[in-house]
């Protein structure tokens, strides 16, 4: 018996016992063919039709262009079939059966390969459909698209040489669309491309249908060997030797008279998720009428009133076509002469918002479980539902208003419109004394300038990259950011800005899309979603959630976290600890105390300690400092109570709390330049002290667990205050849990030296309080040496957190401050690197690192907690390698806990 | 059979056999006891006596301080053969036997353990020593030293009991030293001691000698237990349960009469290593009188006719002791009235020039092996060899006259004379102009300031630690150099110096000693070895090299090495190459080609280079700067004639070309203020650029394959320059072996890059040359993502050397530049660190990712070259891991090159 080459729509069952899956199917009649041969089998009305198989595709190109034995039979005997099961006949003039004929591989490859429509016309079919449809233009149209496809298509001839006397046909009469040409010049068209068929191959277009099948079909096959589908392959990392199926299909016309029409549907609502079709039709056309806008379509339910039957039949065909595929799907449908005919279904595209509540709605259907329903949204989704947007069609009208003022690098996500201010401090006062909408435009920022950050709805500068310091503090509090804005040039001393000839000055407004990067002018109107609002997105991370505690999402020897991720939050200050549980969060991973440093009042206290001459004057200063600190970080732990906090001591160099020496030396220059000695004095003094700190490199300087050996004094206040702030609200009947991070560590030697006098401090203060609660010490793991030596650093620390930001910079040798400017953006544009090692975690790496550093380290401690707290940990890809590390949970900015809630659960899942 | 317990020092053969080895022979009878068997046995006249097993020991404490059974009894039988072998009884009055108690474990514990003398003196056997010795001050001095140590040693009384008294005797006699009382004084202290015996311990001290014996041999076992000897071993890493043997050795006396004396002798010369006997003597005297210097002691050589028939005897013995140690051998002995007893023999130290020298002679000798020789030279000893030195008496005398100005850290050995001179402009002119000797003063030095360094005979600087700038280079150029000598204000504004009040002017002249840290006010003479006059020496490293070159000295996987290390150098100049290579260097492992773009007359070409708007005008710099690089290289490869020469292409980032910001902004603000407006403009221009480049973190910032990424034209020029010169010197006959090194590779994708368009170019230098010679492509492992992902970067580079100075910088994060300055000098002396990780390889860190690196890379490239080129490359220690990560060089300065080979030897050799 010959091989089977050639299925039949309603053969899919025999295909897919001869291949054993429905991967198989796909892999032997091409994603279309398969598409269709499903539609059949479920009872959806597909015109009918059959398929050539891949096998034959590659049998012919095998066999140097020869179709393989009985596969030509076998489709002509498919063909027969097809025209008793419409009534039509291929070729005759009386009642012509029309066909296309479409490639389709295993992989959609989308414009690679070829169809031809409207097979089967030729001089006598074309009038027997003319009295068929009454619709002359319609039919030559038709026509004219069949010869220039099949000659582009099928023979090879340049689109153009079909192209140009359509030019010339319409610049000699006048017309300027094609909608404008008749049946007439249609007619006279279709005489022309047969001439340029003619003239490029010495022989008429083929009159004979089967001659126009044959031909189609081998250009099909031939096409998966064109060079632009080999290319296609190659970037899309495809096989060659899959081949493509041909799939002969029934022509079905919606323009037939008012029994007729065609239409696009979802089975939900795509916008919202509201489980209602959705969708427009149009009597008595076409489907590229739809599509081009030219008539007004109407709604899908109007269907209802104008063709009752074939309406009930479609809510019917799509309720089951959705319950087939367990998705929201999206379908193409025609009716001709009141047959409802199914062209394509696929899973539909959706906004945020919709993919969350449909796959909430299916779960409560019982469609699909609720492990799908968390794998099918995803985390790009759930960021969108966070932040303000801007409304969608103010926003399109600014753009294509040229209101564009700049567009840089979009750090941090959400929409903001304000009042522009260039300094912190004005940005703070006209937001808080004259409750000003403030946009706050800086060349840069530093850490002083936090104040007048948080303060504004948003933040622009016009230097640095995705992880400077505005970008880094930005994400970190939400508030929406462009950085390197490079266009831009800032006149600080006229209070202007300046982009492309257009000047914005102090107080104008402006409107900042921080998840595409531009900057516009003027308000754009905004919506912000509630968190606590959106039921189906709590709802969909409670079972994120739920995935992520379970205890088979991972395995490993003793010591492995035996549940999958959890999700903690990066927290200053208890306004935000309060919002990072909101969001879901189930600890702190880390308190920056120096952030409690820079506040206004605290500052001059602060640069009093560190331009102490003795350790008596330090400890005094420090002393002042402690109530603050304690308040602070007895706020922390209200807000946490029962969930662990993790406090970094003072981590940054002392001399970023003093000012800056360039401008010193400027100042002081000055001064004695023009003689004035009013406070020369002074300022020379602390030029001296500025000076004599000044450090090359100070990233990698005195800072860390290195000044605190230096100078103990400071995290001898901070161990302190965390320890009573502790107590005492245990005293008031709150769980605090506090663990103490040490920064820095490099050798284990550092914690051997510091670890103990601080656990000193701390047993002291329950003593003297008189009350007991659970606390670590611990260490951050970001210099490259501690995670070489992990091992041997577990045997102090009770905890590692990675600090990735810090661990990036130093194994790729790369300062955070400069990398971006100077060389890390042309790197990743360049393709030398393929990600920012700053967004997302360099796994050959660092990631290498963080891998030995849990697992040795657990070697040492087996219950050793693990975690990251860099800017990574809201990175769904970095915290993938974090799950496959073996981390007990990531720490990320508040504003990022649901999506990596999500991005946890979606690796618990191996997503 | 009991147990032998006791050995007398001819039964050492016994033990032998009891244990199995000489080692267990230490084991047993301890060190002492082992050694003076040792003699016994190859016929040396040692004082009969027996030792007292560590077993014995070890019993005792585990039984509670009980004698073994048998033990006491085997004692006083060995101590009856003591007395047959000399004649005399213990406790006789008449010819009375004394002993000694000694201590002694397997290891040295020196000072932790104790000794008794004297024993067997009492109130009669007294009156007997007097008889026969005739010197009744002799007899009392030693009783009372019997009483006390005695007292003290086993009975436990504080030393101070017996000090007080005869502090209180001295006082009321109105004397002032010991050796003032006479023999009347030490009878009535003999008296005062046995009272404070009888005070403290209500019992007389024991007249019986054989209870002084048992009671001394308990105290001694005991004091294996003592807190002192415990607290040793904890430090020393010595296990508890070895225990301490007693050895009981016959007094013997030099003091005697005139046919008594006593010496100490070296079997050669320790000062030069000539073979010839060393030693003094005299006559009539007691070992102490030898060591106290209280008598003018005479030549060894004097004995000869003085005791014509002891020496005879002598000289047989010790040449047998040095044939038996096959080592120069430290000897103590005594002749009791004609009859020699060797009371001691051990190695002898001496001079690094007699440490060379013997080790060579005594291989010509037939003594030792050249394996052995090359065993026992130490790497710090070669380094002594190559510095020139100061007079040691001189120094001395510098040291004792109060001539020390300030002291600071050694950072490279050596002595300099010279005049003082504050900038390297000056410091250069004086040198070469007036041919004066310079000591170069700075509070820190810059690249700018590297030729008035290289002209200097020594530098100093206020500032800085072990690898600061002028560190580095003074090492690298061999120019002894004193860091960090905080104590020296240096005031430029009158070009002077002052340290503890003392000032010197510019033209002063100061003594500076790089080996220890001194400098110096006036001159001290030096005296400088030559390296090639010094055959032994060069007989030394010729035979260490031919051991690093043996197949067998290591193993590994396909690719490892199958020799040891060959040993290169680092060099910038052919002047340096050619020294290198006299030194014994196999290759150029580092020529840094940024220096070359200091020299005075390229400076300002570079600095257009860099200023430059436009690519061709940077070019046009660049085509002038080629024959310059061209010239260099060219010198390089002729000096290295056969040999390779890795060259490293631009490493530093651009701002250090051009003037300091702080300085600019200073002058500016200056120039402002006062209203100059001559040259402001071009200031501000300069200050712009300047400021546009600064980094926060140059060290991670825009250099090496960065730079030349973003900037290809300088390594363009830089590439033609190496294969243009290496062609030329090719079509001369010369053999060139160019290996092009890229700088600060972090992603194998940098190399992808790079590393064809440079080979590109190398190809058509000679294909336009028409000449061919070897070359490889590689680059610097220095950033810890390269070691980590080494077996990528493998499959581009042709070759690896680790820059270990830059990934030290990035596994620790510490900034070289600050670092040792701001906390690293205080971890190494609270022992945080236990070494200065850029002094010597970090094994845990830094070396587990250079082995990393090494293996992995080896398994993408076995035939990879590997080697290390960073600071570490010639530190001995940094060199035994280097051999056990199986790199294939160490690259170091110049001047350590035979300090390397050596080093390289006994890595080979496995010590």
């Amino acid at each position: 018996m010959t091989k089977q080459w050639v299925y039949r729509f309603d053969e899919v069952e025999a295909a897919e016992k001869a291949t054993g899956s429905w991967e198989g199917v796909r892999s032997l009649l091409g994603g279309k063919g398969a598409n269709l041969g499903d539609m059949t089998r479920i009872g959806a009305p597909v015109p009918p039709g059959f398929t050539i198989s891949t096998e034959a595709c590659n049998a012919y190109l095998a066999a140097g262009n020869t179709f393989p034995e009985g596969m030509w039979e076998q489709a002509l005997e498919a063909l027969k079939d097809t025209e008793k099961k419409t009534g039509k006949k291929f070729g005759d003039a009386g009642n012509p059966l029309l066909v296309s004929c479409r490639s389709g591989a295993k992989f959609s490859m989308p414009g690679m390969m070829d169809t031809v429509l409207n097979l089967g016309l030729n001089d006598e079919t074309a009038l027997g459909m003319i009295k068929l449809t009454n619709d002359d233009r319609f039919v030559y149209d038709s026509y004219r698209r069949l010869i220039s496809m099949f000659g582009s298509v099928v023979l090879g001839i340049d689109d153009e040489a079909f192209e140009a006397p359509l030019d010339d046909y319409k610049e000699a009469k006048g017309i300027k669309a094609d909608t404008d040409l008749s049946a007439e010049d249609w007619k006279a068209l279709v005489e022309t491309f047969k001439k340029v068929i003619l003239k490029h191959k010495g022989f008429e277009f083929p009159q004979d249908p089967l001659e126009q099948l044959r031909m189609a079909t081998e250009a099909v096959f031939s096409s998966w060997n064109g060079k632009r589908a080999i290319d296609y392959r190659r970037a899309a990392n495809i096989s060659d030797d899959l081949g493509t199926a041909v799939s002969i299909v029934t022509m079905v016309f919606g323009n037939m008279g008012s029994s007729s029409g065609t239409g696009v549907a979802f089975t939900r609502n795509p916008a919202t998720g509201e489980s209602k079709l959705y969708g427009e039709y149009l009597l008595n056309a076409q489907g590229e009428d739809v599509v081009a806008g030219i008539r007004n379509t109407s709604k899908i339910t109007e269907m209802q009133n104008e063709l009752p039957e074939a309406y009930q039949q479609f809510l019917d065909i799509v309720a089951r076509l959705e319950k087939h595929y367990r998705e929201m799907q999206d379908v193409e449908f025609t009716i001709e002469r009141g047959k409802l005919w199914m062209l394509q279904t696929r899973n539909g595209k959706r906004t945020a918002a919709a993919a969350v509540k449909i796959a909430v709605d299916m779960v409560e259907e019982g469609l699909i479980s609720k492990e799908e329903a968390v794998r099918r949204v995803e985390t790009s989704q759930v960021d969108t539902l966070l932040h303000p947007q801007f409304d969608l069609e103010a926003q399109e009208e600014a753009r294509s208003g040229g209101r564009v003022f700049a567009t840089g690098v979009n750090a941090s996500p959400g929409a903001a419109v304000g009042q522009i201010y260039f300094d912190a401090d004005t940005a703070e006062a006209k937001a808080k004394e004259e409750k000003q909408e403030v946009i706050m435009v800086r060349p840069f920022t530093k850490p002083d300038d936090v104040h007048g950050m948080l303060a504004a709805n948003g933040i622009v500068t016009s230097e640095g990259g995705a992880t400077s310091h505005a970008a880094v503090v930005a994400r970190q509090f939400g508030v929406p950011c462009i950085v390197g804005a490079s266009e831009i040039k800032i006149d600080l001393s006229v209070r202007s800005m300046t982009a492309g000839g257009v000047v914005a000055k102090e107080g104008d407004w402006i409107s900042v899309n921080g998840t595409t990067g531009e900057v516009f002018l003027g308000q754009i109107p905004t919506r912000t979603p509630e968190f606590e609002e959106q039921k189906e997105l709590l709802t969909i991370l409670q079972w994120a959630d739920e995935i992520a505690a379970r205890k088979d999402v991972r395995s490993g020897p003793e010591g492995f976290p035996t549940r999958g991720l959890m999700v903690w939050a990066n927290a200053d200050y208890p306004a935000d600890a309060r919002r990072a549980r909101q969001y879901g969060a189930r600890g702190i991973g880390l308190c920056r105390t120096e952030h409690m440093f820079f506040e206004q009042v605290r500052l001059p206290i602060v640069q009093r300690m560190i331009l102490a001459d003795t350790s008596e004057e330090r400890t005094e200063a420090l002393n002042e400092l402690l109530p603050y600190q304690r308040a602070d970080f007895a706020g922390l732990f209200e807000a946490m109570d029962g969930l662990p906090v993790i406090v970094r001591l003072i981590d940054p160099p002392l001399h970023e709390f003093l000012p800056e020496l360039e401008s010193l030396v400027e100042e002081v220059a000055t001064m004695k330049a023009t003689g004035k000695t009013e406070g020369l004095a002074e300022k020379e003094d602390m030029l001296r002290n500025v000076r004599s700190m000044h450090e090359s490199n100070p990233m990698m300087g005195l800072r860390g667990v290195r000044l605190s050996i230096v100078m103990p004094e400071i995290v001898t206040m901070q161990v302190r205050a965390i320890f009573e702030a502790a107590a005492d609200v245990t005293l008031k009947g709150i769980h605090a849990k506090p663990e103490v991070m040490i920064p820095l560590t490099g050798h284990i030697n550092e914690l051997n030296w510091i670890q103990p006098r601080l656990e000193k401090i701390a047993k002291a203060v329950m003593a003297e309080k008189k009350v007991e609660f659970p606390y670590k010490f611990g260490t951050m793991i970001e210099i490259p040496r501690a995670a070489l030596t992990a091992g041997e650093i577990a045997s102090v620390a009770e905890f590692f957190s990675y600090g990735t930001n810090d661990l990036t910079q130093m194994t790729f040798g790369y300062s955070r401050d400069d990398a971006e400017r100077n060389f890390l953006l042309t790197y990743v544009e360049q393709g030398i690197l393929p990600r920012n090692p700053f967004q997302s975690i360099d796994a050959d790496g660092v990631g290498r690192l963080m891998e030995m550093g849990a697992r040795e380290g657990r070697v040492t401690r087996p219950a050793l907690e693990v975690g990251i707290c860099g800017e990574h940990g809201g990175d769904p890809d970095s915290i993938k390698l974090c799950h496959a590390y073996g981390l007990n949970y990531v720490s990320c900015s508040p504003f990022r806990v649901p999506v990596a809630r999500l991005a946890a659960a979606h690796a618990a899942l191996g997503i």
